[in-house]
């Protein structure tokens, strides 16, 4: 079995990489939080530093905040120069495409190759094993790191070329972040309306607007229920990544600017730490309910 | 059985109608375009003017195309003089809920019932009685019409007072309207930055992102199939009507209004007969794809 470098263990990475240990996988860590040791309490071995982690591992997988922490293990802690040629690095964060595509070329120049992976699914999808995971990077590299992935993961998709995983992750982020702006503007309208939401979801799961944001949102915003979940501030980053890379590419999202500006009106309120599904809230409130 | 006079005959209309004529209900017609004179082979009969048509039906059916066309059968050809006490008049059009208020107010003056009852499920719905029906007046009328909506629909929901089926109807067209954009503005990021929009739609399905739009409106964009289903310019109607209604209730609703603009955009260029699946090809027009 190759032995696996885990850099990140928060509240994704550590049920995560507590799959891989359960799985029968050697499993290396770094930091020396609560969740480290709640893993090394499972079998994990920890590491002084990422060059020992990287001595050590076949397949280095990172689940990281963002792009700069990413960025900061691999070239300014010297991961890049530590890990060995041969190995595989797997980046599971929601970062930058473009980020993604750079790692991909600076370590295929050191004989090391690279897949970006980033998830959807959760916390609850973390823990059952069940994330989606969205794959960009050589055919060869997903086939070596697909038994690890199944470890994690449920709906296993190789997109395509390097960066493509990270493509699909924003597509997802941008789909359900509109479709939540969706249903909130719907729902308000309603609940100004004097009618009854309940009904309205009822009626609309029924038929075309159909989705499961309307059936699992939907139920939350009547039940007033926005208890993260997916915090708005988490889903504000992956916004972040969205616009940028459709200005990379100079695709206009109207639909996004909008919802990411709501979040923000969110966030500058305090609340960013409420489930995303607190659009709602910000609607109502600028509608007087 | 009750005797029911159906007013528009249109492609929702008419198969509609055909459904109440072939379930054994005596349907009085008014048109003599091509779809009544295919109705009154199944047994529909033409009626000279409105009001012999009221005199003859306990429950009159109206499937319009706006408010206006309602409006002017009900109170300019007289049909609010002609109906009989005790009769129901059923609207079965997308208008205003403002508009199904004040019909129901003015009829039941006159001891008429009434209720507003918009569909969905466009005229593949309608052909294969199967539309979702949106309904909005009091339990008694409501009761007294669900054998007639059975013949024409499966999603049958009572939502509430006067106008509520309207503003259900709104909220539906709200939520696909939006869900749209969010595929559009999706798949075209996509697809600008090389990725596999089959791929992409088929990760996403797997996932959070899952909707009914995204599986038949995904393939649509994939497929290049722009042929409607429901156009444009009609949808932008129904946008109209949503938009208006949350500028009465005091509701803003920002994607709305951004889905909207692009559906005028496409008007203008002059393909508002197009699918509405076609904001992304707006989309990938304005990103030079």
């Amino acid at each position: 079995m190759e032995k696996i470098g885990f850099i990140g263990l928060g509240i994704m990475g550590k049920p995560m990489a507590t799959h891989l240990v359960k799985a029968g996988y050697p499993v290396f860590v770094l930091s020396s939080s609560a969740n480290a040791a709640a893993l090394m309490k499972e079998g994990a071995v920890l590491m002084n530093n990422s060059k020992e982690l990287a001595g050590n591992a076949d397949i280095i997988i990172t689940m990281l905040p963002d792009s700069p922490e990413v960025e900061s293990v691999l070239f300014k802690d010297g991961l890049e120069h530590s890990m060995i040629p041969g190995s595989l690095f797997i980046d599971m964060s929601t970062i930058a495409p473009a980020t993604s595509i750079a790692i991909f070329n600076t370590l295929q120049q050191k004989g090391i190759g690279s897949l970006d992976a980033p998830v959807s699914g959760g916390q609850t999808g973390a823990e059952a094993a069940t994330l989606s995971i969205m794959v960009g990077g050589s055919e060869t590299a997903f086939k070596r790191a697909l038994p690890v992935f199944e470890k994690m993961g449920k709906n296993i998709v190789h997109i395509g070329k390097p960066g493509s995983g990270q493509i699909t992750k924003a597509c997802n982020q941008i789909v359900v972040g509109l479709t939540i702006q969706a249903i909130a503007e719907a729902l308000t309208l309603a609940k100004k309306s004097g009618v009854d939401i309940a009904k309205v979801r009822a009626a609309l799961l029924g038929g075309f607007a159909q989705s499961k944001i309307l059936d699992l949102h939907g139920q939350r915003i009547i039940d007033r229920n926005f208890k993260p979940g997916f915090k708005i501030k988490l889903h504000r980053k992956d916004m972040k990544i969205a616009l940028q890379t459709g200005r990379e590419v100079s695709v206009p999202l109207p639909g996004t600017v909008v919802v990411a500006s709501q979040m923000d009106a969110i966030i500058a309120k305090g609340d960013g730490d409420l489930d995303h599904s607190a659009l709602a809230l910000y609607l109502e409130s600028v509608s007087g309910l």
